[in-house]
């Protein structure tokens, strides 16, 4: 695996690949690997010739704040599983690299309205405009035919999809499945806040999720399965900062004929805001 | 010269160029061409092995009230005259190819903070949104290695050539010097929009940019120029909206020691607003 900090390392190695006609995956992530991660790659893997990961840290998708400064780095390690893994190019830029300009002025934005607004958004302003941002200079970039991310970041994914439509991005977007711990808590860099008591009570957020899928299937209103959920996080001691039944395709709230349907949750446990979703079709 | 209204089309053609190992070339256009645009082609071929011309009358740059609908339009001529200029490719999309979801919902849009509120775009809300959006499609759609755009709209050659370094999109992005008629009025679309009376007045917004331009050279304080620039306009039946000299690198305040100077107006005449600017060395 080769390890390049530059734009123009990054571009020199991928044109060669394109001019021998392979099909060239994007992995973004934020670093800081867990098995999530490497199940992206190996997902990449199994489509495309070259695999290139990028790890930044962005800090425009931070909110003030938020916990840009104390998130968990560990280049390191993460360069050692990434190689083991078989990725062929690991694109690993300073911030300078990306944002030369520093906070001299505010940079040039993606905004992709309505979506980024909404739950994670509304919690995080200017969080998806951050994200958008930096994946649309990403994929400008690495030039890839097709990016995976996680379903995990379910708003994300969807956000991503859809600047990719609206910006005729030549890009694939496929979301890859939760990877979850033996008691459903699904992998995230941010579990790593938790206290081992906390890390006890965490599996609630999926338990709350998957009950409300059920009560759903088994009749429930939305409405009402999104109070029990929220009850439920505050009896496991989360702060709940929403929990919510919506239409899968677009995040908006479901009606009675809306079939594709995802149970989403944001809550704070201690100093970690996890986030969760489940998707299933009623 | 091949036309074409799908995305699909453009791809595969500029494609098989790449393939060559040829350089593209992207001209974009609203269309009622002019010397001017073809200025841009001829530029264009001098550098490009392949230039593609698009045109496309973008809604999303017209604030409410502009002149939108009836902007001219003028297909068949436009097309005639890029054949004979030796255009490879005319991409030529309707709206809903580039707007898929109408009016049903707000698309992404590409925000070029800073340069876009100033000028033009304080008079014209949403405007350099609008173009920085459409560019940011076009060049994702045509993959061009550089694209052309005339000086007449210096702030939009800006706004550009900052979304370029800012979104690292890899393109080069080439300005080209305003075509003037015989008394010094910069070709322009709108000028079509004047009665024969003001058409004899119109010169005189260049006049009072170079006016501004020799005031400055001569020693002259960039303020006082503004202002007699502005007087000069209205003397000449123009309503101005702004008359103004600037830094050339970022359109900021100058101070004494900047060197590199523009002269910028937009003024309305009848139904036309006309801007033009004159770029100097002090």
């Amino acid at each position: 695996m080769h390890t390049d900090r530059e734009i123009r390392g990054i571009r020199t190695a991928v044109a060669g690949w394109r001019g021998r006609g392979e099909y060239i995956g994007l992995v973004p992530t934020m670093g800081n690997l867990h098995d999530g991660h490497l199940r992206l790659v190996e997902a990449a893997r199994r489509t495309a010739d070259r695999v290139v990961v990028s790890l930044f840290v962005n800090p425009l998708q931070f909110a003030p704040g938020e916990d840009y400064e104390r998130y968990p780095r560990s280049f390191e390690a993460d360069a050692a599983r990434l190689a083991e893994a078989g990725v062929d190019l690991l694109f690993a830029p300073d911030v300078a690299t990306l944002y030369p300009d520093g906070g001299s002025r505010p940079p040039t934005r993606v905004e992709v309205p309505g979506l980024s607004d909404i739950l994670c958004g509304a919690g995080r302003p200017g969080h998806f405009t951050g994200v958008a941002t930096v994946v649309t200079k990403l994929f400008n970039i690495v030039a890839p035919d097709a990016a995976w991310f996680g379903e995990k970041d379910y708003q994300q994914l969807l956000v991503i999809r859809r600047l990719v439509a609206d910006l005729c991005l030549p890009v694939e977007v496929f979301g890859v499945p939760t990877v979850r711990e033996s008691d459903g808590l699904a992998l995230s860099s941010r579990n790593g806040y938790l206290t081992p008591e906390q890390r006890a009570a965490a599996p609630a957020l999926y338990q709350a999720l998957t009950a409300a899928r059920d009560a759903v299937l088994a009749g429930e209103e939305p409405g009402n399965a999104d109070t029990a959920g929220w009850n439920r996080l505050q009896e496991a001691g989360f702060e709940p900062e929403y929990f919510t039944i919506r239409r899968a395709a677009d995040l908006d709230e479901p009606g009675p004929e809306d079939r594709d349907l995802v149970a989403l949750a944001a809550a704070r446990l201690g100093e970690a805001r996890l986030i969760d979703n489940v998707r299933f079709e009623r």
